[in-house]
């Protein structure tokens, strides 16, 4: 992976999200239309089923290949077992591609865990990396901010909560273009006696290291969205928890308004005048934007999307890949981390 | 505390918040001229400092004293070691008071830490609790859910949670009329193997004992401000960053409307005119509305503010506590948790 290719080749999982393979072809497609010099995309997955989506568009002149695998893992299998026991699943198969260098990167929005264990287990883990970890990005008042890990890991040793933070600082530094990113600890209180036995071990582990990131201390729940720094270092089970319940705000949100036009025809009208202003107000909190969240600290580049992604969200996704290869984010991982421990 | 009283006598921590005195006799004012006949208040805290602050107010007439308590503990104080060191402090005056019967209840906008310890250490568990929970409300798409633990135990086994539980369903059913609330264990994934390890031990422990509360199993971030349960279990660690993090929703949405507004005339003039409305449809995300939340599980009725708490929230935290207090939300934590471990 330390090549950076002038067309930068990207095998999707064709069946990973809940419309597959509809949304993923039209996504690839919507991708390749708008800058189909840049990509390949290899569509891995049912090839009867993805021919009869591609159908559908004109896909003339596209750089578009089809490789069949036939299996799918979906969200009730055990992650491990599958990669083992689903060898001509699009997800092993579109990671074996991406391991054996005949795609620079691999991109899919079916189960979470089982993407994070076929990155872990095909491609191995950067030198120095102790756990992988699924990095999400949050709006705030001071722009995106990362939090680490938002569900690689549940259960968390201070070493692996101090990797979090250097690999989001390279990310947040190549993607987010944060020049010196502000590293804050996830906590109940600010002062370094707070927390639970992880948060406060963590803090004394993560101070100790302070020279190889910016680590400003604790930080609250309510500080991540005020932007009080750009990468927020948590365990994956917070993490995650967290990430969702925030994806649920503008469902709450749009329940709120719609309530409150339906009390009166005069709502009604103002909410409807509303409604393209509104879409822009809450924007950054609407994840299709993103598109997906890139597994850190694997040998390759891996991005995770939401089981629901439509057609926007994973054209994005092909962008994010695109980027975190050009970026070269894994050389800078390896760097940083060799030796560290 | 097995008696209700005709009139509800409460003490407030006049010293408690970040604006104390004065927010603090400004919202008892506003609750007596509201309905005094049902409550009497006690400000404990400095005497002259309250006198200035209530001069500024028409106070004839109204059932309120003052208890003179000069030292006050702050944010900085470690909780167990004020409470022993400062029994002159308006917090350690108020809770003895209460311990005593000489009132009913107890509420401060102070430190958080520093209430949780008092009330335990001074007014005594119920039989049957081995860790208070603090109870923080949430709105939701089907009404209000309760969180706990909002931020009394960061650390914490599953007899916690499943106790969390129990009180949480007492609290739901008397003070949020729900009658037979869900309560769902906060996880990262629906099925019983996802979590971390306490998650996971929590789920078993809690299934074992189903048929005492009624438990939906496991509920994901997503599913808070759907309203898919009632009642959310969960850690005081993650329920306190969650609590925090919703509270600052309102503050990021208003950045965010204003800089829409910021973009050009016309936007500001078309927020200015929803303003009100705008208001109407966050009202539920607005905490002071709440008022406060209640400590669940010590011997006595402990209703905790915000350090912010303007008048209104302090008015309301003092409704909190009277309706704490005339449903005997103790009696059935009692009845329920007895014998239970």
């Amino acid at each position: 992976m330390n090549q950076t290719p002038r067309t930068v080749r990207i095998a999707l999982d064709a069946m990973g999200g809940d419309f597959a393979p509809a949304n993923e072809v039209t996504g690839a497609v919507e991708c390749l239309r708008q800058c189909g010099g840049r990509f390949h995309v290899v569509l891995v997955g049912d090839e009867p089923r993805i021919a009869a989506e591609l159908a559908k568009h004109d896909t003339a002149g596209l750089p578009l290949s089809v490789v069949h695998a036939p299996a799918v893992i979906d969200m009730h299998d055990s992650p491990v077992v599958a990669i083992k026991t689903k060898p001509d699943s699009s997800m092993v198969k579109g990671m074996t591609m991406h391991k054996q260098g005949e795609v620079d990167a691999f991109v899919s929005a079916g189960n979470t865990g089982a993407v994070t264990a076929a990155s872990t287990l095909i491609l191995g883990r950067i030198p120095g990396v102790s756990r992988p970890t699924v990095a999400a990005i949050f709006p705030s008042e001071s722009g995106p901010v990362l939090i680490v890990d938002a569900g690689a890991v549940s259960d968390c040793r201070p070493q692996f909560l101090y990797e979090f933070g250097v690999m989001g600082s390279i990310y947040s530094r190549s993607m987010l273009k944060k020049s010196t990113p502000r590293v804050g600890l996830l906590n109940i209180g600010e002062e370094d006696s707070k927390g639970n036995e992880l948060a406060k071990e963590s803090y004394k582990y993560i101070a100790e290291r302070k020279g190889t990131l910016n680590f400003v201390g604790n930080i609250e729940g309510r500080d991540i969205l005020k932007g009080k720094v750009d990468v927020v270092v948590c365990d994956g089970f917070v993490g995650n928890i967290l990430l969702k319940f925030a994806e649920s705000i503008p469902g709450y949100l749009k329940h709120q308004f719609r309530k409150f036009a339906d009390r009166g025809l005069l709502n009604k009208l103002m909410i409807g005048a509303l409604r393209g202003s509104l879409r822009e107000i809450f924007r950054d909190m609407d994840y299709t934007e993103f598109g997906g969240v890139p597994l850190l600290g694997v040998n390759g580049v891996t991005i995770i999307g939401h089981g629901s992604s439509p057609p926007k969200a994973v054209k994005n996704m092909l962008f994010r890949a695109e980027e975190t290869v050009q970026f070269r984010v894994n050389e800078h991982i390896r760097e940083s981390l060799q030796g560290q421990r």
